[in-house]
């Protein structure tokens, strides 16, 4: 166990929120803070210390209201790993079958002494409203297409990791822009950290709304392959799809999957990463995957450690 | 961490039930002290101290066969305050899609060395039918239209917070009595402490029978408005009604439902509580829900209060 | 709690594997030190000892893809109880429901620095497939009919229980084989420490190939019922037979079934057991499953102490 007063002090005064929505409302110091404090979490989980007491009086609810796999067991492990309890609510099995509103429900949660909300729900602006409308803390965990600012600050946290820094890297991020909220995590985090973001897919999955803010759009992989220092891999979310937005997934595999032949045209050092879960042989194929330039995996573990300092900065503070 | 010798002691003597099956068996004296238990522990737990370690060598399992986020979360989070470990057990992926009978599915847990089930189930009278044949404690989270003792117990401690006593008091059950479990623990329990009970509802849902345990009946609720201390607003359980005992919702709501316009027509300190979850526009309005008469969410804190004093009375004794 | 360094020292030396994937790859002095271990913490979780922390620092997943009370549960238990964290991974709300393969599935639940998987999956193999691309620990909850390792170890603790020795013994496995796990892992293990095995069943459920290892078939129950020391009562799994392996539940249970007339046809001191969940009324008649022979429930006792000394001995090694 680690000392929690010797190791970890208090969380820092330049931090006074108590939720996390999104990364468009946080300024670059506040991304890198939490950031820091993520790779600090990190290194010594990878030392091998599993467990930092530093919230062990508080208790967390994964309230999930879509499927997940990784987000939801990321946010518990995190949550544990820092001595917090985790309750699961499943959306399933619960009132909200019965009648009653997210709002009574999250209210509910909140009368039994819960700490932090940890909501995805398919509707944008969830969490913003149980955070207008609850005391305890609330961190959005994915609100439909709009942000999910715990992917946006791994993918960042592990570019940071290969290059040092974002200042003038270029970000190409491929795939399925309209429907992604990591995609838009990932825009505003970028930008604020002064990378150059290029989204590129098919055009009916590129909006060209995000030009406003300074991001470059281009419908043609290959003619950015040469540029890109990170080629960020979005999965294609069929499940949010109502048409179909390309005529075969073997065509958009064709203009968009990452594949070998177009390895040799990217930038000596490029870095490959992809939210996860990946579809091999649609965005991405093995080769690529598994392949040197891949971090995909270590964008898991720090998954972990940015929900772990996420966690600690607003629900640690005095 | 709250020393347990200094401030906790031992389970009282008066109290010697291993399980809680219901508020028909139990004395007053027997309610009252899960009451003034509960007292202590919500004191504790609003102080901010959320972990109090009576039980850490105890396990429970949450056994629920029917769906339920409240009682479930509620449960499981009051054997963590007070140490003990919570396993989850869901009937839809379980064995009992094998074929194998819920005595022989209990009986492999509490093989498992468990030291208390907490059971949901459809089936009147299984909580007891377990505890005749295990011998682990066994509480009772609601078996069909029957009981559900520690909703009846926190109705009961929210009324006694906001009144002192239930003596004398005018308690009025409004709504679906007859396939309510929450009724009926509700009037076991207030008759016992000396409350007077009102049920109240459409006749096709109010049966008679009460009257020989003395509880008053009424099929109009505007007749008792004036005269009740606490309106507990029970919700309707479209659920549980093979037929439909009433022409409409909007019917239902213009007879039953509390609003704005019944609410100036009731004592000036009424009481409004309701077991959750709410059907907002059916039986009660936002207004009343989230008005200053409203004890909805106290009811859900004194909740967890309640399960901690019922699962260490059981689960503590020597 | 127990002390650590004191009671229970370090991993033998004599074991030197991460993963426990089936029984027939074990030598019979592995099987012991598994056995030997398991007993001491069953009698340490008898005399009312419920948490032994030698795994602190080590979080384990449960990784099912099958329905599961038992093991799951049992499993997760055994973790506990000597320390270990336990996150549940539930197949059907996962990102396999995405696309994604189970091999990443499981690689990104390692990158969240998980120390084991237990995995329970219909195909077989599937648990020696992570061990070979994983770093962590993998142990075998069951792999469609290959193996079923913890569940031979309890089988066999029991029998060793009652009679002190595996050596000599003759050990009847009744019902279907074809389709059991169980039944292997009890063949590779029994025949390992020294017992006779009988496979006995239907023609369509007994293959003979178990001839080659030196088993014993038979097709006729009466013929072995006064030879056995042990009859294992394997359940009939309906779930995984693509045809009718016999003309009716009703002839199976005559022919197959275990009741009281067969029991006075035993040996006097004949030991029953059965892996569970149990048909009442086919394999067993409830006068045998609870009688005075029967060890059903002292399986499921043993199954958690079985799974804890598999999980320290995998896991506590230095």
């Amino acid at each position: 166990m680690v000392n929690t007063t010797e190791h970890w002090g208090e969380v820092p005064a330049a931090w006074n929120r108590r939720h996390l929505l999104g990364l468009e409302e946080l300024s670059a110091e506040e991304i890198l803070l939490i950031l820091d404090q993520a790779e600090r979490f990190r290194n010594v989980l990878k030392r091998g210390d599993r467990k930092i007491p530093l919230l062990n009086d508080k208790t967390c609810v994964n309230l999930f209201f879509e499927n997940s796999t990784r987000t939801r067991v990321s946010f518990g492990l995190a949550a544990r790993r820092i001595g917090a309890d985790v309750i699961e609510f499943a959306a399933s099995t619960s009132s909200i079958a019965k009648g009653e509103s997210i709002i009574d429900t999250a209210k509910n949660i909140e009368a039994m002494q819960i700490d932090c909300v940890i909501v995805r729900h398919s509707c944008p602006g969830t969490p913003k409203f149980l955070a207008e409308n609850l005391r305890c803390s609330v961190l959005n965990a994915g609100d439909g297409p709009h942000e999910h600012p715990t992917q946006g600050l791994l993918d960042i946290l592990t570019i940071r990791q290969r290059f040092g820094t974002l200042k003038g890297l270029t970000v190409a991020l491929i795939g399925d822009i309209a429907h992604s909220r990591t995609a838009r995590s990932n825009i505003w985090g970028l930008k604020k950290l002064g990378a150059n973001v290029i989204v590129c897919g098919p055009s009916t999955l590129v909006s060209t709304h995000w030009k406003d803010v300074g991001v470059e759009y281009c419908y043609n992989l290959d003619e950015i392959l040469d540029r890109a220092d990170v080629l960020n891999l979005l999965r294609i979310q069929f499940e949010r799809q109502v048409m179909r937005p390309f005529p075969s997934i073997a065509e958009y595999s064709h203009l968009y999957g990452m594949n070998g032949a177009r390895m040799r045209r990217t930038k000596e050092n490029v870095l490959i990463i992809a939210p996860g879960p990946i579809n091999r042989g649609v965005e991405v194929t093995p080769e690529v995957a598994d392949g040197s330039h891949s971090a995909i995996l270590e964008q898991v573990t720090n998954g972990v450690a940015v929900r772990m300092a996420a966690l600690w900065l607003t629900l640690g503070q005095k």
